[in-house]
Protein backbone atom coordinates (compact mmCIF):
# COMPACT_ATOMS: atom_id res chain seq x y z
CA UNK A 1 0.00 0.00 0.00
CA UNK A 2 1.27 3.40 -0.63
CA UNK A 3 1.15 5.33 2.25
CA UNK A 4 -0.08 8.82 2.49
CA UNK A 5 0.18 11.47 5.68
CA UNK A 6 -3.26 10.96 6.71
CA UNK A 7 -2.36 11.95 10.12
CA UNK A 8 -1.72 15.93 9.30
CA UNK A 9 -5.53 16.52 8.74
CA UNK A 10 -7.40 14.50 11.01
CA UNK A 11 -7.65 11.46 8.52
CA UNK A 12 -8.88 13.41 5.32
CA UNK A 13 -7.18 14.57 2.38
CA UNK A 14 -8.23 16.31 -0.42
CA UNK A 15 -8.45 15.01 -3.55
CA UNK A 16 -8.24 16.80 -7.17
CA UNK A 17 -9.99 15.36 -9.98
CA UNK A 18 -8.75 16.19 -13.00
CA UNK A 19 -10.15 15.21 -16.79
CA UNK A 20 -7.47 12.85 -18.45
CA UNK A 21 -7.65 13.71 -22.14
CA UNK A 22 -8.79 17.38 -21.61
CA UNK A 23 -6.89 18.66 -18.33
CA UNK A 24 -9.89 20.22 -17.10
CA UNK A 25 -9.93 20.01 -13.30
CA UNK A 26 -13.50 18.94 -12.47
CA UNK A 27 -14.11 18.99 -8.39
CA UNK A 28 -12.02 18.49 -5.38
CA UNK A 29 -13.45 15.75 -2.97
CA UNK A 30 -12.16 14.15 0.15
CA UNK A 31 -10.32 11.13 0.93
CA UNK A 32 -10.04 8.72 3.76
CA UNK A 33 -7.81 5.84 3.95
CA UNK A 34 -10.59 3.42 2.95
CA UNK A 35 -11.09 6.01 0.20
CA UNK A 36 -7.57 5.49 -1.44
CA UNK A 37 -7.43 2.28 -1.03
CA UNK A 38 -11.10 1.30 -2.70
CA UNK A 39 -9.73 3.79 -5.45
CA UNK A 40 -6.13 2.15 -6.06
CA UNK A 41 -7.99 -1.14 -6.02
CA UNK A 42 -11.23 -0.99 -7.81
CA UNK A 43 -9.93 1.93 -10.30
CA UNK A 44 -13.06 3.97 -9.71
CA UNK A 45 -12.11 7.23 -7.74
CA UNK A 46 -13.97 6.75 -4.29
CA UNK A 47 -14.16 9.06 -1.72
CA UNK A 48 -15.34 10.61 1.88
CA UNK A 49 -18.30 12.27 1.81
CA UNK A 50 -18.35 14.54 5.04
CA UNK A 51 -22.43 15.84 4.47
CA UNK A 52 -23.29 11.72 4.61
CA UNK A 53 -20.20 10.97 6.67
CA UNK A 54 -19.40 7.41 4.83
CA UNK A 55 -17.54 6.30 1.70
CA UNK A 56 -18.54 7.35 -1.34
CA UNK A 57 -17.99 5.86 -4.56
CA UNK A 58 -18.04 8.93 -7.16
CA UNK A 59 -21.36 8.46 -9.65
CA UNK A 60 -23.02 4.99 -7.71
CA UNK A 61 -25.86 7.31 -7.66
CA UNK A 62 -25.90 9.16 -11.08
CA UNK A 63 -24.31 6.40 -12.71
CA UNK A 64 -21.68 9.17 -14.00
CA UNK A 65 -18.20 7.49 -12.24
CA UNK A 66 -15.32 8.36 -12.87
CA UNK A 67 -12.65 5.74 -14.25
CA UNK A 68 -9.09 6.47 -13.05
CA UNK A 69 -6.15 6.26 -15.78
CA UNK A 70 -3.54 7.90 -13.96
CA UNK A 71 -2.72 8.25 -9.99
CA UNK A 72 -0.37 11.54 -8.89
CA UNK A 73 0.44 12.16 -5.13
CA UNK A 74 2.19 15.46 -4.18
CA UNK A 75 5.42 16.45 -2.56
CA UNK A 76 3.91 16.52 1.17
CA UNK A 77 1.69 13.24 0.55
CA UNK A 78 -0.97 15.27 1.79
CA UNK A 79 -2.84 15.97 -1.82
CA UNK A 80 -4.00 13.24 -4.13
CA UNK A 81 -4.61 13.97 -7.95
CA UNK A 82 -6.48 11.66 -10.00
CA UNK A 83 -6.93 11.65 -13.94
CA UNK A 84 -9.48 9.97 -14.89
CA UNK A 85 -12.53 9.07 -17.80
CA UNK A 86 -15.77 10.84 -16.62
CA UNK A 87 -18.12 8.57 -18.06
CA UNK A 88 -21.07 10.64 -18.76
CA UNK A 89 -19.33 13.57 -19.43
CA UNK A 90 -20.42 15.77 -16.42
CA UNK A 91 -18.92 15.80 -12.87
CA UNK A 92 -20.79 18.21 -10.79
CA UNK A 93 -23.89 17.06 -9.14
CA UNK A 94 -25.28 20.47 -10.66
CA UNK A 95 -25.12 18.70 -13.97
CA UNK A 96 -21.89 20.54 -15.28
CA UNK A 97 -19.20 19.16 -16.53
CA UNK A 98 -16.45 20.40 -13.52
CA UNK A 99 -17.97 22.05 -10.88
CA UNK A 100 -15.91 25.29 -10.90
CA UNK A 101 -18.51 26.33 -13.55
CA UNK A 102 -17.84 29.76 -11.33
CA UNK A 103 -15.89 32.53 -12.93
CA UNK A 104 -14.86 35.26 -10.73
CA UNK A 105 -13.80 38.80 -12.42
CA UNK A 106 -13.40 42.22 -11.30
CA UNK A 107 -15.74 41.56 -8.53
CA UNK A 108 -18.45 39.55 -9.67
CA UNK A 109 -19.01 36.10 -10.42
CA UNK A 110 -20.45 34.60 -13.71
CA UNK A 111 -21.57 30.44 -14.82
CA UNK A 112 -19.39 30.23 -17.81
CA UNK A 113 -19.77 26.55 -18.66
CA UNK A 114 -23.44 25.07 -20.22
CA UNK A 115 -25.58 22.87 -18.07
CA UNK A 116 -24.90 19.03 -19.42
CA UNK A 117 -27.79 16.97 -17.34
CA UNK A 118 -31.07 17.72 -15.40
CA UNK A 119 -30.04 17.18 -11.62
CA UNK A 120 -33.40 16.38 -11.02
CA UNK A 121 -33.92 14.31 -13.82
CA UNK A 122 -30.73 12.43 -13.26
CA UNK A 123 -31.48 12.48 -9.00
CA UNK A 124 -34.84 11.21 -9.10
CA UNK A 125 -35.86 9.37 -6.17
CA UNK B 1 -16.28 41.10 -2.49
CA UNK B 2 -16.88 37.35 -3.50
CA UNK B 3 -17.51 35.63 -0.31
CA UNK B 4 -16.79 32.11 0.30
CA UNK B 5 -17.89 29.20 3.01
CA UNK B 6 -15.20 29.57 5.13
CA UNK B 7 -17.24 28.61 8.15
CA UNK B 8 -17.14 24.66 6.90
CA UNK B 9 -14.01 23.94 7.82
CA UNK B 10 -12.66 26.30 10.46
CA UNK B 11 -11.29 29.27 8.04
CA UNK B 12 -9.27 27.18 5.78
CA UNK B 13 -10.24 26.08 2.11
CA UNK B 14 -8.32 24.36 -0.32
CA UNK B 15 -6.70 25.91 -3.39
CA UNK B 16 -5.59 24.34 -7.02
CA UNK B 17 -3.36 25.85 -8.70
CA UNK B 18 -3.12 25.31 -12.45
CA UNK B 19 -0.84 25.90 -15.15
CA UNK B 20 -2.93 28.53 -17.46
CA UNK B 21 -1.37 27.40 -20.55
CA UNK B 22 -0.50 23.55 -19.77
CA UNK B 23 -3.20 23.27 -17.71
CA UNK B 24 -1.10 21.20 -15.81
CA UNK B 25 -1.89 21.02 -11.82
CA UNK B 26 0.75 22.57 -10.00
CA UNK B 27 -0.01 22.47 -6.40
CA UNK B 28 -2.80 23.06 -3.76
CA UNK B 29 -2.26 25.20 -1.06
CA UNK B 30 -5.21 26.34 1.29
CA UNK B 31 -6.54 30.09 1.93
CA UNK B 32 -7.93 31.97 4.72
CA UNK B 33 -10.22 35.19 3.79
CA UNK B 34 -7.28 37.25 4.10
CA UNK B 35 -5.75 35.18 1.37
CA UNK B 36 -8.42 35.08 -0.48
CA UNK B 37 -9.32 38.88 -0.09
CA UNK B 38 -5.19 39.21 -1.02
CA UNK B 39 -5.10 37.31 -4.34
CA UNK B 40 -8.32 39.13 -5.49
CA UNK B 41 -6.57 42.48 -5.53
CA UNK B 42 -3.11 42.01 -6.46
CA UNK B 43 -3.82 39.31 -8.44
CA UNK B 44 -0.46 37.23 -7.31
CA UNK B 45 -1.28 33.86 -5.67
CA UNK B 46 -1.27 34.35 -2.15
CA UNK B 47 -1.70 31.37 0.63
CA UNK B 48 -2.26 30.63 3.96
CA UNK B 49 0.75 28.90 5.42
CA UNK B 50 -0.31 25.94 7.87
CA UNK B 51 3.23 24.98 9.30
CA UNK B 52 4.66 29.07 9.29
CA UNK B 53 1.16 29.76 10.68
CA UNK B 54 1.18 33.01 8.32
CA UNK B 55 -0.33 35.03 5.39
CA UNK B 56 2.30 33.66 2.05
CA UNK B 57 2.87 35.79 -1.13
CA UNK B 58 3.96 32.28 -3.63
CA UNK B 59 7.23 33.28 -4.50
CA UNK B 60 8.32 35.47 -2.24
CA UNK B 61 11.38 33.91 -1.43
CA UNK B 62 11.95 31.91 -4.30
CA UNK B 63 11.37 34.65 -7.01
CA UNK B 64 8.71 32.28 -8.40
CA UNK B 65 5.52 34.20 -8.32
CA UNK B 66 2.31 33.13 -9.82
CA UNK B 67 0.40 35.67 -11.71
CA UNK B 68 -3.45 34.70 -11.47
CA UNK B 69 -5.18 35.00 -14.73
CA UNK B 70 -8.86 32.73 -14.25
CA UNK B 71 -10.67 32.64 -10.69
CA UNK B 72 -12.67 30.00 -10.75
CA UNK B 73 -15.20 28.27 -7.36
CA UNK B 74 -16.61 25.39 -6.99
CA UNK B 75 -20.31 24.65 -6.55
CA UNK B 76 -19.94 24.53 -3.02
CA UNK B 77 -17.97 27.77 -2.75
CA UNK B 78 -15.89 25.75 -0.28
CA UNK B 79 -12.62 25.45 -3.21
CA UNK B 80 -11.04 27.67 -5.03
CA UNK B 81 -9.34 27.50 -8.80
CA UNK B 82 -6.52 29.27 -9.58
CA UNK B 83 -4.98 29.45 -13.16
CA UNK B 84 -1.82 31.15 -13.13
CA UNK B 85 1.47 32.23 -14.97
CA UNK B 86 4.04 30.80 -12.70
CA UNK B 87 7.21 32.28 -13.26
CA UNK B 88 10.22 30.67 -13.14
CA UNK B 89 8.35 27.10 -14.82
CA UNK B 90 8.35 25.80 -11.60
CA UNK B 91 5.86 25.82 -8.51
CA UNK B 92 7.40 23.33 -6.15
CA UNK B 93 9.67 23.95 -3.13
CA UNK B 94 11.63 20.35 -4.03
CA UNK B 95 12.36 22.21 -7.48
CA UNK B 96 9.48 20.44 -9.88
CA UNK B 97 7.29 21.80 -11.99
CA UNK B 98 4.55 20.60 -10.07
CA UNK B 99 4.15 19.11 -6.51
CA UNK B 100 2.57 16.25 -8.06
CA UNK B 101 5.82 14.44 -9.55
CA UNK B 102 5.19 11.32 -8.26
CA UNK B 103 2.84 8.95 -10.01
CA UNK B 104 1.13 5.87 -8.39
CA UNK B 105 1.06 2.88 -10.55
CA UNK B 106 0.56 -1.07 -9.82
CA UNK B 107 1.34 -0.30 -5.83
CA UNK B 108 4.55 1.61 -6.50
CA UNK B 109 5.32 5.28 -6.83
CA UNK B 110 7.97 6.67 -9.63
CA UNK B 111 8.98 10.20 -9.88
CA UNK B 112 7.87 11.34 -13.43
CA UNK B 113 9.00 14.80 -13.73
CA UNK B 114 12.38 16.14 -14.12
CA UNK B 115 13.98 19.16 -11.83
CA UNK B 116 13.84 22.20 -12.97
CA UNK B 117 15.93 24.11 -9.98
CA UNK B 118 18.27 23.32 -7.39
CA UNK B 119 16.49 23.89 -4.53
CA UNK B 120 19.35 24.58 -2.43
CA UNK B 121 20.48 26.89 -4.72
CA UNK B 122 17.23 28.51 -5.22
CA UNK B 123 16.14 29.24 -0.88
CA UNK B 124 20.08 29.31 0.01
CA UNK B 125 20.41 31.24 3.11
Amino acid sequence: MIDLDFKKTGGLLPAIVQDYKSGDVLMLAYMNAAAWENTLKTGKATFYSRSRDSLWVKGETSGHTQQVREIRIDCDRDTVLLKVDQIGGAACHKGYKSCFFTTVENGSETVTEEKIFDPDEVYKK
